[in-house]
C-alpha cells in the first residue's frame, strides 16, 4: 500500500505511446500504479520496455523501468481497472473497435485527448461512451495546462479529472497524482472537455498577434475576452462557468498561448506574418487542431446564439478578409459594455 | 465636434508626467481631447511642450504637439472638466493638498494609479475622495493590461474605467478611447482597483517560478489559482467576481506576469534564483509594489477570513522559510477540491 493508492497499486493501461500517452504512463507509474502501455508499433514498444526511452517523442527523458510496453492490445487491457486513452482524436473511433470486447467489465476509461470528432461533432468522451457502450459513470476525462515535455521533466503541474460520477473522478484523480503532478477533480465533463478544444482557437488568435508584432497588452486583452467567449460557448452546452475559469479552461489557455512550441500558436504566428492559410497548412507537418476547429465551432455557436467575435476574426484572417494587424481588443461595436469588459 | 467627443473636445488635465501619465495624455489627445499635462519639474514640462518628447520616461516616442505641459498646477487645473491623476501612490495625499482649491466645482477626478496607501490601507480612489472631499459620483479609476510603452507605441490596448456613477464612467471611457486604445466601463470601483493591486503579488510568484526555471504548466497553474485568490479577496471587500475575470483583473495579471520589464516579475525572478529579500531590494532602483504589499494584503485577508495560499507562499519565500523551488501548484492540502480546481 502506498499513500497514493490506499487500496493497493492500481492496475492501469495507457493506450497510445505518443508524447502525451507516454508522459501520462510515467505520471501514473510515478504515482505508484502498475502500468501497461500500448504502442501501435512493436519497435516502439520494444524500445520503451528494453531501454526505458521513447526517443522520438520524448527525447532525453528516462521512463520508470516499471512501465511494461506492448503492441498487443489485448494483453495490455486484460487486467486493467483503469484505461487511459491517448490516440489521435480522429483515429479514436477506429481504435476503440479493437478495444471493445477486451475491456474488463468494471473498468473505468479515461480520455486524455483534446478535440472533437470532425464528422459527428462529438466530444471524445461521447465517442468513448458510444462505441464502448459505457455508462457515463465509467468514463472520465483529464485536461489542464499540461505541456507533455514539461511534465516529463517533472516540473510542477496541476490537472483536472472530470466524470459525471464524483467517485470515479476522485479515483482517477488519486491515481493520476504524484510528487510533481497533482490532479484535482470535478463533475463537469462538458466544461472540462470544451476548455481543451476552445483554447486552441484563442491560441491561434494570440499567435496572429505575436506574428504581427504587438505586445503583452494586446495579448492579455485577447486572452481575457477569449476566455469570456469560451465560457459563453461552453455554458450554452451545459458547462459550469467556474470550470472554464479553472485549470481546464484558463490554465490550459494560458499554457498553450504562451508556449512557442504549440502548433496553434505557430500557425497563428505564420498567419500574422502575412502567410496565407494554404501556405501555413502546407508548411506544417501536422494540421493545427485550432485551424480545423474554427468553422465547426462557429457553426455550433451560431446554432446556440453565442457571439464569438475573436473566433470570428480568426476565421476572417483565415479567409483573407481581415488583415492580421486589425485583430485587436476593439472587437465589439458596442462601446458601452458593462461589467469590467 | 468629433466622434469621440460628441459634446465638443473635452478639456482635461493630467497630473504627473512619468511614463504612464505622459502616455495617458497622449491617449486622451489622440482621442480628441484638449490636454494640459502637469510635470513637477519645469525642465520636463519644457521638453514636452517644446520638443514633443519625454525622453527619460518614453524614449523614442513622439507626443501629439497639442499637449501643453506646465509645472504650474493651478494653470493646468483651471479649466479642466476631467482631471487624470498619475503620481506615485505614496505621494498622492501630499500632491492632492495642492490640488484642492484649484479644482473646478464639477470636475471629475480619475485615478490612473495602482496601489494602496501604506499607512492607511486606503485605495487610491478613497484617498482622492477623502482629501478632495468629492462625492463618489465625481471619482473614477482606470485600469487594465496597460504597459505604458506599448500604449505609447499605439499597439492595440483595452482598458476599464470604473465609477459608482455609470454616467461618469461612461463619460471618462469615451474620452479615454481612440483608434488604438479602447476603454470599457463598469461601476465596480472596488474590484477594478483591487485587481491592479493584487496582480502584483501573483506576478512576484510567477517571477519566482521563472527564476527557478519551471515552465508554462507551472506558471499557468499559478496564474489560474492566483486569479481565484485575487477574486476571493476582492469579493470579500464588495467587488464583483466578474470584474476580476475581466481586463482589470485577469487581463492586467497576464500582461504584468508575462512582461519581463515588470518590476514585480523581476523581483520574483531574483528571489527564484536564490537571492535573499534584502539583496533583491538593494539591487532594485525602486521597490517593487508587489513586495511591499504582501504583508498588508495578508493581514487584510486574515481579517476577512480569506485564504490566500499563493500569496502566503510568496511571504514564506521572502522570509526565507520556503525554498523557491517548492512554490508549486500543490498549494492546498485538500486533495478533493471540487469545481475544476
Amino acid at each position: 500500500m502506498t499513500e497514493q493508492n490506499p487500496a493497493g497499486a492500481a492496475k492501469v493501461a495507457v493506450l497510445g505511446a505518443g508524447s502525451w500517452g507516454t508522459t501520462f504512463a510515467k505520471v501514473l507509474a510515478d504515482g505508484g500504479a502498475d502500468v501497461a502501455l500500448w504502442a501501435r508499433r512493436p519497435e516502439l514498444a520494444s524500445e520503451i520496455s528494453s531501454s526505458g526511452r521513447n526517443s522520438h517523442y520524448l527525447p532525453g527523458i528516462n521512463l520508470p523501468r516499471s512501465i511494461r510496453a506492448h503492441s498487443d492490445l489485448e494483453r495490455v487491457l486484460s487486467d486493467a481497472d483503469q484505461v487511459y486513452v491517448s490516440v489521435p482524436s480522429q483515429a479514436l473511433r477506429g481504435n476503440l473497435d479493437k478495444v471493445r470486447g477486451h475491456l474488463r467489465p468494471d473498468a473505468v476509461v479515461v480520455s486524455l485527448m483534446k478535440g472533437v470528432e470532425r464528422d459527428t461533432g462529438l466530444r471524445m468522451s461521447e465517442v468513448l461512451g458510444q462505441v464502448l457502450g459505457l455508462e457515463a459513470s465509467r468514463i472520465a476525462v483529464a485536461s489542464g495546462p499540461n505541456l507533455a515535455l514539461e511534465v516529463a521533466k517533472e516540473w510542477p503541474t496541476a490537472a483536472v479529472v472530470a466524470s459525471t460520477s464524483a467517485e470515479t473522478a476522485q479515483l482517477v484523480a488519486k491515481t493520476a497524482s504524484n510528487s510533481y503532478f497533482r490532479s484535482f477533480y470535478n463533475t463537469d465533463v462538458v466544461g472540462t472537455e470544451f476548455g481543451g478544444v476552445l483554447k486552441n482557437l484563442i491560441a491561434v488568435a494570440i499567435g496572429i498577434v505575436d506574428g504581427v508584432g504587438y505586445g503583452e497588452n494586446t495579448k492579455a486583452s485577447i486572452l481575457t475576452r477569449g476566455l469570456a467567449e469560451m465560457t459563453a460557448f461552453a455554458v450554452a452546452f451545459g458547462a459550469k462557468a467556474t470550470t472554464l475559469s479553472g485549470l481546464a479552461g484558463l490554465g490550459d489557455l494560458i499554457a498553450t498561448s504562451e508556449s512557442p512550441l504549440s502548433r496553434n500558436n505557430m500557425a497563428g504566428r505564420l498567419l500574422g506574418q502575412g502567410y496565407a492559410f494554404d501556405e501555413v497548412v502546407a508548411s506544417m507537418e501536422q494540421t493545427a487542431e485550432g485551424l480545423a476547429s474554427v468553422r465547426p465551432v462557429l457553426e455550433l455557436a451560431r446554432e446556440r446564439g453565442v457571439d464569438m467575435p475573436i473566433v470570428t476574426q480568426v476565421a476572417q484572417v483565415l479567409d483573407g478578409t481581415l488583415e492580421p494587424k486589425d485583430i485587436a481588443p476593439h472587437f465589439t461595436t458596442d462601446s458601452d459594455l458593462p461589467l469590467g469588459e
